[in-house]
């Protein structure tokens, strides 16, 4: 009889329409029917990418359409600046490393954004920086970067600016037309409701310059041949046909919604979990950059925070995400992205205050429901 | 009222017990639930690869699988030699070509197998020849190479012998460590009775002393990183968790069924076919190395092969495949590799000839049908 509550960044909970998508008979991608398929969800990715540039599906992790954004855009002896204030800032740097690209990299304290005019700065200061890579929504730290204040500076150079939007798009507002931001990365296991399993990635005319030019090898990830194949709509390889069709359910969830229903919805959640939070006497771990798809929590003096999250897991069966790399133990993160709802935010604070009561940390049993139910009262 | 059968040659038909795996509420990657399934995934793949060598889930489509073979195991500069016999061959020269590697070709007649002498006398003349390239199942022409006989020759030199078996493993016998075949590559919608999506491969130790002294520039498909993470029970990168779970399912379908068991049905099936094609008058494609995988027919003089695939498909609900690149409209292939059963292929015969006769081919009309109730009844 154990229920089991999906409270991670990344995979987040699936609607019954998109399980239920997956678990239909399985239809051939060369298919009038599977093209009628494609071709919503082409129009839908546009809209939820808020572009009216293609967005390209590639069947990978985030991290593949990361490497689709480096291979294309750089090549060997190219230089980067890279913005790095988490484990997945790091990821872009790693992988600039491992195809020769020279990377200038700020340095962010973890829990906090990047300045922007940090970035300004370091693009004046050297001109070989051909592009700016940085986060959305960093998952590792909850700290969302001031994506429209960077794009307002990158764009006035001859730089392009690529961002890693896996975790938050669809949770988080991010505009590539209206601010200017030229390459946006995202996975499908976050804000889109989705198991993982698809990357995407879309480009500006500033981007594509860039990639004509590389000379990068690349082959499953060369987004000349996505386009090729998404002007006969199509993929450029078997599409993942359970995980799109999939895809196509969750976009006509998202477009009854509305994006700025779902963006208020978010940012609601996000401040109900961040009240509740400290109204338990705890801390944020990034109180002036917090993230609305996910709030990092630091565990309080004395308390094992691995233990307390495997509690809640194995004990109550609501799986909340641990702290990782350097914040390991240090840290716990509830997600309030997708299909989470203020139901599940409640339910998830609920079983937090247990737990931390069994673990003998003190406090008003029932104060983090009560901060939360005042938000989403107002 | 329309039903749909699915014929083709990947995707292949889902058995209900995968749908059902994919459409459970989904699970995090990181906790004891999903590492229980990567540890029998694990398993499971070793025993369906007949290795005792790891098999490294990727989550992309099988050319993500074909890229991770040629970026670990070559560097640009190296020389390669290649079996092209069809579309999939040609494949392995794309991605060499995309990486500066030179490729040596043995250019097959379509719908012929190679000559394993052949690429004997090739790795003789040239010693320059680090990796062989070849397919198991040439989906586009419905060949199947003598893959044993290749590892034979290849084994006794330096040179490493890679074998596309996206189509195929899993319906037709492969043994990489019996054999000698130091790399085999697979995908999860054919035989593995998956939807696409995740792409599979194995190294020997031989193939492995490429990987290490490899410079091609590589991050997600980087197969160390596979490695470190599979010696922790993990994937490198956040897993296709529903399609690994439908995977745990398929394969054990596949163990309760016993490998020979399974390679023998593929057998039968495929002699059924055949002989129903010929029974129909129709031509072989490929009558001297025929797949048992997947059946290529030739279209009789004077029919319009692409109407033929069609109708099927849309006035019957049953879809085969029809001819790709140079054989558009000039083959038509049934698949009867994985989720296929006997009653799929007579139910698929009669549909087909029911439509050549409204194309007025003439033929006594039900005897492929009977030709392959003989071969299932022997």
């Amino acid at each position: 009889m154990k229920k089991e509550y999906l409270l991670t960044p990344g995979p987040t909970p699936l609607p019954p329409q998109v399980s239920a998508a997956m678990a239909k008979p399985i239809i051939h991608h060369r298919t009038p029917q599977f093209q009628e398929i494609l071709k919503e969800v082409g129009c839908g990715l546009k809209w939820v990418f808020q572009t009216a540039n293609d967005v390209f599906i590639i069947s990978s992790s985030g991290t593949g359409a990361m490497e689709a954004a480096v291979v294309n855009l750089l090549s060997s002896g190219d230089t980067a600046l890279v913005v790095q204030g988490g484990k997945f800032g790091e990821r872009w740097t790693e992988l600039c490393k491992a195809y020769g690209i020279t990377t200038e990299i700020i340095d962010v304290e973890w829990g906090k954004a990047v300045s922007p005019e940090e970035i300004g700065k370091r693009l004046k200061a050297n001109p070989q920086i051909k592009v700016v890579f940085t986060t959305l929504c960093e998952t590792s730290t909850g700290v969302d970067n001031d994506i429209r204040a960077i794009a307002g500076i990158v764009k006035e150079t001859p730089a392009v600016l690529a961002v890693d939007a896996i975790s938050g798009l669809g949770a988080v507002d991010i505009k590539p037309d209206a601010w200017g931001v030229d390459v946006v990365v995202a996975g499908s296991q976050k804000g889109l409701m989705l198991p993982p399993g698809l990357g995407f990635i879309t480009l500006s005319p500033k981007a594509w310059k860039l990639v004509e030019v590389s000379k990068t090898g690349r082959y499953y990830l060369d987004l000349r041949k996505a386009k090729k194949a998404l002007d006969k709509n199509d993929t450029p390889f078997t599409s993942s046909i359970t995980l799109i069709s999939a895809l196509n359910e969750a976009l006509k969830m998202m477009q009854q919604d509305g994006l700025e229903n779902i963006f208020k919805r978010h940012k609601i959640m996000a401040d109900a979990t961040r009240a509740a939070i400290k109204a338990l006497g705890l801390e944020l771990f990034a109180p002036t950059a917090a993230s609305d798809g996910v709030t990092a929590a630091c565990v309080p003096a004395g308390l094992d925070g691995e233990k307390l999250v495997k509690t809640m897991r194995d004990t109550y069966g609501v799986t909340i995400a641990g702290g990782q790399a350097e914040l390991k133990g240090k840290v716990f993160r509830i997600a309030h992205m997708g299909f989470i709802t203020e139901s599940d935010i409640i339910m998830g604070i609920a079983c937090l205050e247990k737990v931390l009561t069994q673990m003998g940390y003190k406090f008003t049993l029932g104060a983090g429901v009560k901060a939360a139910e005042e938000v989403f009262l107002k």
